[in-house]
């Protein structure tokens, strides 16, 4: 592990952007000859974002949160807290902020409750932890933390999730301090193209299925990856879910392996988009396999698991950070919120293809 | 996938005994000129079962059991059944069996409840459904199915999966149709032996952690893979979880790529163990990676993730079918519950290692 570390303080700071696939789009960062290298990466959602839809009053208000966010948790990894610590802090400023899905501002579920997951991993050790369907922790990215370091478990779900983040202290809040007027708003909306589709299609099965038409604001999760100057990977996602789920429902938000999955030999990932695809494509172990497997680049394996989702009738994307600090950001969505903090603070964020 | 069927019709039946791990046990079976090729494994979870403590009587039981699920699943293959519904058919068989952790005879949580957890996968189109912490459904497995089935999710937890499991027309039981008086005396067991360990030990954290000892009948999860005579792998997982779980813990067996995974491409898998250490490894998809990425057998493969499992300090086993009908049923506990029907409708079943 000395010797790896020593490597990667050595190792040259390369960002590269991938020019491969059309549909991923990485952010280039400059090199830089930093020993102590430590990189941000964070994601604020991936969907049908077009400019043509945005003003810019709206694209203003988004950059502004994403800036916020990294440079929470550079502060950080520059104050030499773990990444860890720096992927925590981040992802609680994009909680706090009701533009995003996660937290306040939490899309609503099918029966008008806001139902979050969050997942976090230590790239280190290996532990996990994370919180699926809880209403009434105010940083759900924070129980998920306390589930990895204070319980015997790595996953717990609904009451009990809740119970237990009451009792390692995290700030229990009212479930009316998610709701904004702008996502109950989208869940109306959802719920007329619902019931308009049964009206119109005799073959619509009232439960649902996978192949129902996706919705622009279902996705909206939001995820930071990290990699410290002790050369630690870390990965975080937090979620709404989608809007108009129904009760009950897990995406792959703190699905370990799915949607959040970080290993110091290999790479940190968190992901964003449809979750039942990415839950079947075991997307973020998937990346990790193929760079430790079979030798992939993280943005050669980033665009493969990417692709596999598109193959499945999926979409969404990701952000990946390897172990050397490199940056893979691939989507197959018309955006994906997201930025990154170099080793030489520089910000880059970004929102459309 | 015509080509690749016929390719397989025409494989010789092969399931290869691997002697290289000590630690790892397979099921030998002979070989066969069968055309239409059918196996089916199970699993009726794995812990430390020492023949010593085990009564003729108990054993027995024990074998009767296994044996009713393996032929109640092979009947369903022999008829032409798919893998699918002779994965569901078989776990259903131990759900119903008060011996095993999964439907009645499930464990209790730390509270005192029968919270059941169960998943399903079609290997052949990689669609998934299952079930997290529910009290309410007589067999899990079939909600997992339906979740799969008649849901656009993949995932389900609590009472949004009861809600939905009711509307899709599920049996729905009385909670306390689960509880067996031997699970009660086993959650009694645990409890005072954790106020013992509190009592003995200043730095035990009250909230517990990874490192808490672990308790013999914590394991008992169910599970089934099978190939059917069209080619096609499914792997379905049924558990009541750990004994004395936290309220709202989530173990592996609902999480695909975790304790459940099935790709025609590679492997069915089901797992049994100490789920917290088999969502960490991402286990059932680590096997079918490095089947795919590595090109490593069924065996080799097995055995290299339960190998993983034991170094980060977990324990369990699993059973794995390939595309070609060879089975690996490795585990690092004392004895795991496992049987198979070959080709030629030959059951043979084990218990110790």
């Amino acid at each position: 592990m000395k010797t790896l570390s020593l490597l990667r303080s050595a190792a040259w700071m390369l960002v590269i952007c991938s020019n491969l696939q059309a549909r991923a789009n990485n952010i280039t960062a400059d090199d830089s000859t930093h020993q102590e290298k430590y990189v941000l990466v964070i994601h604020g959602g991936a969907g049908t974002i077009l400019k043509k839809n945005m003003t810019a009053q709206k694209e203003a208000a988004y950059k502004a949160g994403l800036e916020e966010a990294l440079k929470t948790g550079y502060k950080a990894l520059q104050a030499g807290k773990s990444s860890l610590d720096a992927v925590e802090a981040t992802i609680r400023v994009l909680e706090d902020n009701p533009l995003f899905n996660a937290g306040k501002g939490a899309v609503f579920t099918h029966d008008g409750r806001n139902e979050m997951d969050a997942a976090i991993m230590n790239g280190k050790t290996l532990e996990a932890g994370s919180v699926a369907g809880v209403s009434t922790i105010r940083n759900p990215i924070s129980a998920a933390r306390a589930v990895m370091e204070k319980s015997e478990h790595v996953m717990m779900a609904g009451r009990g999730a809740e119970q237990f983040a009451k009792e390692a202290g995290l700030e229990i809040v009212d479930p009316s301090y998610f709701r904004t007027q702008e996502r109950w708003e989208g869940l109306q909306k959802a719920l007329k193209a619902d019931s308009m589709k049964s009206k119109l299609d005799h073959s619509y099965q009232p439960a649902g299925k996978l192949g129902v038409e996706n919705i622009d604001n279902k996705f909206g999760t939001v995820g930071a990856v990290a990699l410290d100057k002790a050369g630690n990977l870390a990965a975080g996602t937090s979620t709404g879910g989608m809007t108009n789920k129904k009760y009950g429902r897990i995406g792959d938000a703190p699905i370990i392996g799915a949607g959040t999955y970080a290993n110091n030999n290999t790479v940190a990932v968190s992901c964003t988009g449809w979750g039942e695809f990415f839950i079947r494509s075991v997307v973020a172990y998937d990346l990790s396999a193929l760079m430790a497997y079979k030798g992939l680049t993280v943005q050669q394996a980033g665009k493969a698991v990417i692709e596999k989702v598109g193959t499945l009738g999926g979409n969404g994307g990701l952000i990946a950070l390897d172990k050397n600090g490199h940056a893979a950001l691939p989507f197959n969505t018309e955006g994906m919120y997201r930025g990154m903090v170099t080793a030489e603070g520089k910000i880059t964020i970004e929102i459309y293809k």
